[in-house]
């Protein structure tokens, strides 16, 4: 095992098929939607709240890949800072499902699918996740099926 | 037709199966990525420059929600803010092949692969893209599959 991948909390043996765990719990405000989708998804329903009232949408909403990137945010103060991550292949699906709209308080949780050895690279595992991101009325507004790589714990690496 | 979705440029008529289109190009700054990442993805190697070079990725790379939403402000640029767009149902796979580094320049392409008539909403239509980000190399650095929807031309729309 390279000394890059020593010292984490979580290694690929942590990730346990059939687990289930809320990641955390946001806030949604209007100046966060508008400011993502300023830069990123100048859509008017995400950035202009008078064209967003006008629009099929009725009011504002998030940009999908706002909820996205607030949905990795959780990813990271959960898990993945204390993680030995060796990045993602990426996902399998991506459903935006009900809009997400301001002061809305969006709650992540992670279930694992399943969990194999790379064979190409033995020192690293391959997890595969199912992420929900559920509103303040329990509808799930986002939901993500998707990998994640990680280093596998050496036999002398503490548990 | 809804009055909502009169006066745009492109409606559900106008993506033809077969058509690939380049949306547009973008430097890719250091700061960007950062900024991004601190906010939304602060993995070592998407936010310290010290920990990156001494990471599995050799140096700083941008976190793929970031590249998928530079991709989306191509898509924005190039025909979505003249769209009759009805929003996104998702995707049905995200890639993330290469890293993405600073100063990087990416080029985001589309393909249209197939469309149809919302069985449900006959107002409306659902088009299957296929988007490629290329980096200055050649080198594909994100792929996504995903859907559109768009309102269909009212016979009186001026095409």
């Amino acid at each position: 095992m390279s000394t890059l991948t020593r010292g984490f909390k979580y290694y690929w043996e942590d990730f346990k098929v059939g687990d289930r765990i809320r990641l955390g719990s946001k806030r949604v405000t209007r100046e966060e939607i508008i400011e993502f989708a300023t830069r990123y998804d100048p859509q008017p329903f995400h950035v202009d709240e008078t064209a967003a009232k006008n629009s099929i949408f009725g009011g504002l909403i998030a940009s999908g890949w706002h909820t996205g990137a607030m949905a990795m945010r959780m990813m990271c103060d959960a898990y993945l800072l204390e993680a030995a991550s060796m990045g993602s292949p990426g996902l399998d699906s991506l459903k935006w499902l009900k809009p997400v709209r301001p002061d809305d308080r969006i709650t992540t949780y992670r279930t694992t699918l399943e969990s194999r050895v790379s064979r190409s690279r033995p020192e690293m595992g391959i997890v595969k996740f199912y992420w929900e991101v559920v509103n303040q009325n329990d509808e799930v507004v986002m939901s993500m099926e998707g990998y994640g790589l990680f280093a596998r714990r050496a036999s002398g690496e503490s548990s």
